[in-house]
């Protein structure tokens, strides 16, 4: 018989992982902070937790995939938070994106009442948590990861097995540094040839013929040529993670003077910003004013 | 009749264009500061010019691929320098990466001798060069480009036709530096991985299945993971190229805060290096000491 | 009768601040996490808490000044902290350098338990806390500060009151940021006339002369020109201040960029540094290798 | 008797350095580009050259102190320069804030033709060449020095003798490289504590009474804190010369960045302004849109 599993966060990647999870035939109990947000889910057959320990007491697995740190901390440690009810011999799947010390003190956690633990961040966007085809970045014992890979299948297609816990919220991290600063880069760039009176457009076609060419230009650049910014990878989510990549380069003494410039860039367009919009919004800190 | 063509300029590009020239059949006269290193293409059957003047008044088409702004000023507008030897009637083409704003002055130069001018900076690296597969960023008046294109079709399998003389340039100077903050990108992500106790071959394989892949991450990433720089786009010349990326912009009050952290980025491993090293080997900025 | 103060936190500035306040004839209990800091205080005269819950319990104002925000999280909630023991109508005063937002969560906690609450962070330097002239940079209530002005004029000289509770730490975070730019400006540019042959002397003395004229210039030139870093102000505990700041700014959507890019350089010395150093050793960013 | 001195660039500083001159009974000849700039002081009793070349011609001592280097170039190498005219046995001072490459280059047409030379930038803003009081950097020959002293003396209070011709634009350029990072260090720190909703007076009040104390918190924050830029320093200039000072560290290999954020934070403002400005307006790139 297929695993329960308990899933807590409720937003644009949590939902429709529930969704899939239900349609492969798991039993699913979801929670979430803002309650309405699991009505949908319900009336597709998941079960309603009262608390995030309710939800860990009554599944074979608990995944939990939150905005931040703090969300993090208080379903997990809080009154009533995951670790008051989670059942010895069951699975934590942590997907939300925190730093590695944090995954390291849910796996201390975790082992201390008796469950598996897996770091498993996610990459492939909404898109991708629709179709089941995200991406795992994985920290933890080989045999944790084999026993939980069916419930992984059911959300993604693919999943990378990184080291031990930690090293999948650290190549997690690195990714979105590297994505946010192939958006900056391009948005310099753009901005550049756009105040020079070329039109972008011929900057864009050029390097896609060249070594520069990716896939940040396929993706990204045709909104932001029109600037248009409806939220994909919201720009509040990827200012966060560049943050806590700079936490930890900080913390390790590694020095990212581009990552820190363009995390001041973020900060700027978030502090401006009236709605959300997608990281690709950075680029309005050109905007003439 | 094919046109003769005189060549300025015999360093890792030029002298492979001379090459193919030579190949298809044009009469090919050469100029270098260094005249020594004419004598390969000597002996292939081009004819060595004393002095760019008479380089220019011996040629239907002019080309300059020269390494800097005072190099190029120097061979236009020097003694003895193209300027003053150009006949009216024939082609100058330029193909250093400087300043939009010396084009311009090149472009009117050459107007007023009565010679046509095409700004055509290059890419496509010293592989490009060989294999006659150079892409060209061509600013200038689209008849000019039409008379020119048997010329440029010896050298490189495509252009782009960018707009007037200055467009060129700009385009070129804007590619460089994406190019250069594509690399800046991986090398702090990949110093943060390892440094938290990652492979970096990891992140590189994991972003290669995101938004993240690149041309960057297909060509460059390879010998950053083993620390080998080979000079294939020189450090020197990115160095140059992001400077004058930042003085256009500078010009036109845009600001481009990546841009500059990763140029001191780049400036320092320039002070440190005791050899000449490709521009990727910005990534030994964060080598232990 | 004067109050009984139990101060929180030996360090570099809390074991003078306790000695003044024996000299002053207040009765005072310490704690600290290693215990053997606190002998020479005892064999003064002073009593040792076993816990902070039995330091809190035994004193009429309670002074924290620990290292960073976990230390403080720490003394304050956690078992045996402050908070399971202080008394109504007791008072706390802050003075560790923390983010405004944890001086508002204890603000509130020592509300709740009818205890006086001001936040007090210091500047001054070991040599102020010796001689008792530090400045206390004050938020919180009017008839606090007046309460408690009698024990902040035992340890310092001068008091601001700044505004609400949160608004001493922004100001004082601010400080540390402005502080480290100055030392990271003068760093730069000794950097630049030295590379370029000229004495770093000759700068310092032509600046004395200028506008640019600066108590880090009278302080910290003089050792930066030897290069002779003695821990006056700890690199790393500047380096948490400015990261401190950093978050503040980010969060209210301030850019930055200056302050950015000079963490970074604290970042790269404190992770190539092998022993404790003041915060001017980020001079030693550009120490030929 | 007094040397005849010909000064060229009658911006705010050559004017008011002009009428001096002709105070201390010196016979003056000027030139500048735009010939009305000469009007006030050819009634003064100045008189009027037609050229640089005939001004050259006229005088025992040419004082340049032109707005950037084409300017300068134009002024000295052009048709009608300086260095067509140029006495042997005269002086040429050299007060611009160019590259000390440079005056290296006219130092050495100097020599060429027989001249004295010496590299004189200066510091004190309008207000010291107003009073006589500015400050000399001087590069080049002691003896040189010694008999230009008179003539020094009457535009300014002081002078350094900072080594060889080069010596004294490099101290200039890092002097006004520390200076605007110090202005930029306060608007980032006043930045912060007034979005923290803490008024920016606080912040200076207490800087000063610490060891942040400076020239720029005395002399630049009143205005800043009103936001009243009136033009003291132009930005456009310290644009130009922070721009310059980076160009020299590029060179050298010197990273620098604190400097190169900033440099991006003028460009920013300046591509912004509608009118000229102090560069103490920096500070506006934090207004509120």
């Amino acid at each position: 018989m297929k695993p329960s599993v308990g899933l807590i966060g409720l937003g644009l990647m949590g939902r429709p992982m529930a969704t899939n999870l239900l349609k492969a035939g798991h039993e699913v109990t979801v929670w979430n902070r803002t309650a309405s947000r699991a009505d949908e889910l319900v009336s597709q057959g998941a079960k309603r937790a009262a608390t995030p320990r309710a939800l860990a007491a009554a599944s074979d697995v608990t995944l939990t995939i939150v905005s931040d740190p703090p969300a993090l901390e208080s379903v997990l440690w809080g009154d009533e938070g995951v670790f008051s009810g989670i059942r010895k011999g069951s699975a934590l799947i942590e997907s939300s994106t925190v730093s590695p010390g944090l995954e390291k003190r849910a796996a201390a956690a975790a082992a201390a009442v008796g469950a598996d633990f897996l770091e498993a961040p996610v990459t492939g966007g909404t898109w991708g948590a629709e179709k089941g085809e995200l991406v795992f970045m994985v920290g933890g014992e080989e045999a944790t990861l084999k026993r939980l890979e069916p419930v992984l299948g059911v959300m993604g297609k693919r999943w990378f097995h990184l080291g031990p816990v930690g090293a999948g919220q650290t190549v997690k991290l690195a990714m979105n540094l590297l994505l946010d600063l192939e958006v900056e880069a391009l948005a310099e760039a753009l901005a550049l040839v756009t105040r020079a009176g070329v039109a972008g457009e011929k900057l864009v076609e050029v390097m896609q013929s060249s070594m520069g060419r990716s896939g940040v230009l396929d993706i990204k650049a045709p909104n932001m040529l029109k600037g248009e910014y409806k939220p994909s990878f919201p720009l509040r989510l990827m200012h966060k993670d560049v943050g806590l990549a700079l936490d930890l380069a900080n913390q390790l003494g590694v020095p990212l003077p581009a990552a820190a410039a363009a995390r001041e860039v973020l900060s700027a367009v978030k502090g401006a910003a009236t709605e959300d919009v997608d990281f690709s919004a950075l680029a309005s800190f050109w905007k003439k004013k």
